[in-house]
């Protein structure tokens, strides 16, 4: 018989009183804690609890999507990111809130509360960011994919992440079918386009060139299984507090190109700039950073060595150019998801609020249309990007010239 | 308590007797069965048992490589050899060999008997082929990774795939090892190279430029997960009897790149035109023949679409572009795992009978020369071939004009 049941404060305040470590970190008596309930996300139920001595931040699983009940998700999911915190948090401890206990009963997660972090998205909406902030984010993808992949740990680590995993199938075919294939179709998840968007969406599901770049991309992302993902590092996947950056939400974990964590990252920064045009030169000063960030500590942590790929180069520089020779793929790959984003977030299932800043429809449209013409031009382009340059100009392309075409 | 324990013909008589359906299958009393050990290869026994109706193969997993007891070696592979055989059967009847019955404890699989067939190696060695039989393999490389990949099936049955055979480590490490890194490496498991290679094979230790290139292969054969390969396609993992061929020998199962399969294959008919150097036509008309059959059996099962990749395309000359560019790739990947493998069976571990076919010592040694250069042309040229013909002047170099040099 199943354990599991939905919790609402009243069962989580019994629950948590029943567990001793959990309880003692808290402080204070079960009645004095005080419980809220702050689920935000598209899928869980997340509590904050407030004791004498410290908080937890509960997060819990709920068998269909929280924003649309009659769409089941097997509750196995919060295993998959109970695994990823594990997996990962050596490497981004600072970067990530720390994961107390996970009960496989419940699929409950109990973790560090970020307190008074407020989600990256918000913040920018709100226009209440530290510049630079993206600067963690580079760090934690570096340093996630080196401690998962394949150039610094013997291929049996690799391996092992590859069958825990792999069941993970209920959120990749989220993945899979909305970022991968429902904009370009027609299918009943995708909300109604408004008039003045129609046949710029008539367009996507016609167009064959861009088809056979999607499907590129489709295989990349289900065969090039790199390193461990994020898989849904979008800005509401981030908390901030001035200068403290973490990284929520890694449900969507699986082991993949690391060009998608990088692509939606960056294609989130492109969505919020095309919603708010005056804010692109503070976007493209972000992507750089986040860019410069990643790049710098990838280079440094994969240039170690001590994996099967890359084991017979004995010099600095072979492994460099080894090195470099990956980002370039890597630079691309995050190119033509970041397209592939910017698109689904415009158009698809979940849009961004982001769009919310346009003063009224006529420029919600020219954002829309704006992020519709940017993410196809980098799907397509993606192949011929040489250089980070030549990605963040087709992320931020002048307003006067409006998305340029490598095509 | 393991129930393990190394089966001889006595052991193996008194278990089969209280298998019924085996039993049955076999006909006749236990004591009237012919029981014969035939164990051939590095790894395992194998037992041929002739019952008055039918015959079985039996094939137990040793706790070693059977020719290097000192070598601990994990029973489990048995396990994905069987796991491997079901995933393919259906696609492969007739191709392989019928699994009939897989014991756990014993680690010990129950097969079709291939009689009267000869491993492939052998007949080759003895001149006792039917030309052609290539276009068998061909086949069956299209076949198996047509039912194992990404472009014809959802994407959860991959991912099965991917948990189900990740944790086939032990050998996969004998790949990683043995074929992707030991032949460029001073190694305890090398042989002690004859003194007429020595110089050849000290340069293959510091040669950057090919450390470099292999290190890239290293990279796409961890991390490139395209289909369930057979991991072990050499000649000697071939049965035949004039038109009917299997394939055997399904331990080294692992998701990974196609064209390490075709490469193993390939390699190992050119390591036999090295070794014999009058039939080198003939193995290029083999080579022609497999490609033949697979390119031919590959598009046409690809095209069927229905799976996550390149869902998007709906008409038959795009899907046709993808399943071209696709084999693109898998040709390149071919070129460079046939230099890998022909280069491992030459100066690494478990090298090849045929050059047993060289008439002395200095025509062994001429061979080996060449095989050598052909690998290394091979390795250093893949990423720039762009046909199969051109892959074929790599592997078949004309004798007055030595290894091409694409480089």
């Amino acid at each position: 018989m199943s354990l599991y049941r939905t919790f609402d404060s009243a069962d989580l305040r019994i629950w948590l009183s029943t567990q001793i470590t959990l309880s003692t970190q808290l402080g204070g008596k079960p009645e004095e804690w005080s419980i809220k309930e702050v689920s935000d996300g598209n899928l869980n139920s997340v509590f904050l609890v407030h004791g004498l001595d410290s908080s937890l931040c509960c997060k819990q699983a709920l068998p269909h999507v929280r924003v649309a009940p009659d769409w089941p998700m097997p509750l196995e999911r919060a295993l998959y990111e109970a695994r990823y915190m594990r997996a990962t948090e050596a490497a981004v401890t600072g970067l990530a809130p720390k994961l107390f206990h996970y009960d496989a009963d419940l699929f409950l997660l109990v973790m560090e509360c970020l307190s008074p972090h407020t989600v990256l998205r918000s913040a920018l909406i709100a226009d209440q960011v530290t510049p630079g902030f993206s600067e963690t984010i580079g760090q934690y993808v570096a340093q996630t994919v080196h401690t998962t992949g394949w150039t610094t740990r013997p291929f049996e680590e690799g391996s092992r992440l590859l069958a825990d995993f792999a069941g993970n199938t209920a959120l990749t075919r989220i993945t899979v079918d909305l970022i991968l294939n429902d904009p370009y179709r027609v299918c009943t998840r995708n909300p109604e386009p408004e008039p003045a968007l129609l046949s710029a969406v008539e367009a996507l599901r016609t167009d064959r060139p861009l088809h056979a770049a999607i499907s590129r991309l489709q295989n990349i992302f289900l065969t090039c299984r790199q390193a461990l993902l994020h898989g849904d590092l979008h800005t509401g996947s981030i908390m901030l507090h001035e200068r403290d950056v973490r990284v929520i939400d890694g449900e969507f974990a699986t082991m993949g190109p690391i060009g998608f964590d990088c692509g939606l990252y960056l294609g989130n920064l492109a969505l919020h700039a095309c919603a708010a045009p005056q804010k692109m030169p503070a976007m493209e000063h972000e992507m750089r950073v986040f860019w410069a960030a990643f790049a710098e500590q990838f280079q440094t942590l994969v240039s170690q060595g001590g994996g099967d790929v890359g084991g017979l180069l004995e010099d600095d520089a072979a492994r460099l150019t080894m090195v470099q020779d990956m980002l370039l793929g890597i630079l691309r790959d995050t190119a033509g998801f970041a397209g592939l984003e910017i698109i689904r977030r415009t158009i698809g299932f979940a849009q961004v609020a982001d769009y919310s800043l346009c003063p009224d429809d006529a420029a919600r449209t020219t954002a829309r249309k704006r992020a519709l013409e940017i993410g196809r031009t980098l799907i397509m382009s993606a192949e011929a990007i040489e250089s980070p340059d030549a990605l963040f100009a087709l992320l931020c392309p002048s307003p006067a010239t409006g998305a340029p075409s490598l095509t």
